[in-house]
């Protein structure tokens, strides 16, 4: 069960017979930076640990610190309810093929503890071990070009993962909003007044329309408070004399 | 403009700066994964071509073949009308921040050509470059472990445009299109003459925080060319002489 509510439920990342230590280095990197912490190794290649990953981690040594080491796939995942493994559609095995985002949904959807498997680089997981998931996840990738290294692929879910966890949080901080109308329309009176003196309008029949359309022109704009007032200076600035200031 | 309904407005991505090669054709990787193809390169650091992209693009070579090399940002970003920085929030610079969705929902309810740009790995973008562009973009990361590298910027970016435009929509009713970023740049130097002329920007020392400033609220009209055009002719109105029409 999910701590509270406001906790994220974030699934285990697991490493199956992965080769080179930088890969597992660049994953750690790549499960950090968006949140995720619990890496589990399942007999990578050069035993563990391996020198090669802290470099390659980029600072996100505490993922490589925790990583528990297993046997068997089926070890690594004794506790989690929810698997998914990420590859390529297999035609050998009947199961549900998901996109990332697809994925994500269901990790927020439950509460119960949930891990993404990813095969070696070369050979990617066997059938049995693909089988032991509840779906397979597969990022949709240029059918023409499809080279999606290790730890982009960990990237894009946990990347998936996290922009879904985020949307359940309030959203960031508002944006200097639009000013109100009110002062949209000083602005638009300040300019139609400095353009009536400069004889802009003409011929007269033409200036409703042309004062119309300056409207929308600055209408489409959504300056702010301060943005309007900046430009209220700049219209004064304009029709002003030239200040020789030193 | 797109050249049907069922071809999706792809982004253009700019690296500005690249340090290194490989990180080039890491990115040219990544793009292609997800059907991007249109690369243009910014005054990269060790010219261009560079041969250890190659080898990193993983067989991308198509879209290293095809990548177009810039002096400048704006040169870069002149036919665009859409333009996105990558980067974390700039206290600098008040410009709407978006999450990635939000920007591939724009570049997908848009026919104008959009681009997202990047800047060189360790130090970013200059604020400058950043207020080229009509908003920033960020990936919500970890802010305990921010640590996206720029391939996996790209790839995370690229991957958002195409999930969104595989969300088979029918296209948008045509607006008008926002003017190409060269015609704004035609305004806003317009703009900046007349003001430095007026004795505006005072004190010297705030006037490119002044420009900055001035660029993002014109950049964030999304005004289309016969919009600019006809701010461009106010701005000669209010700083020529009355004249007395009848």
């Amino acid at each position: 069960m999910r701590g509270s509510a406001s906790e994220p439920n974030k699934p285990v990342i697991v490493l199956v017979r992965p080769q080179l230590g930088q890969n597992i280095g660049k994953a750690a990197r790549a499960m950090l930076n968006f949140g995720l912490t619990e890496l589990r190794l399942v007999s990578p290649r050069d035993g563990w640990p391996n020198p090669d990953a802290g470099p390659a981690a980029s600072g996100a040594d505490v993922v490589l610190e925790r990583a528990q080491l297993f046997d068997t796939v089926e070890a690594a995942i004794a506790d989690c309810s929810q698997v998914f493994s990420s590859t390529v559609r297999r035609r050998d095995l009947v199961m549900p093929v998901l996109r990332p985002e697809e994925m994500a949904d269901r990790i927020a959807a439950s509460s119960a503890k949930s891990a993404i498997i990813f095969g070696p680089e070369r050979s990617g997981l066997e059938t049995e071990e693909v089988a032991l998931a509840s779906a397979i996840v597969t990022v949709p990738i240029n059918p023409k070009f499809g080279s999606l290294n290790l730890a982009q692929a960990v990237i894009l879910l946990a990347y998936e993962w996290s922009r879904r966890s985020a949307l359940a949080q309030p959203p960031a901080k508002e944006l200097e909003p639009a000013a109100p109308h009110g002062e949209l329309d000083g602005l638009i009176s300040q300019l139609n007044d400095e353009l009536e003196h400069k004889g802009y309008f003409h011929p007269p029949s033409r200036t409703e329309a042309t004062k119309n359309t300056l409207r929308t022109i600055f209408t489409k704009t959504g300056w702010s408070s301060r943005e309007v007032k900046a430009v209220r200076g700049v219209i004064r600035a304009l029709v002003g004399p030239p200040r020789n200031r030193r």
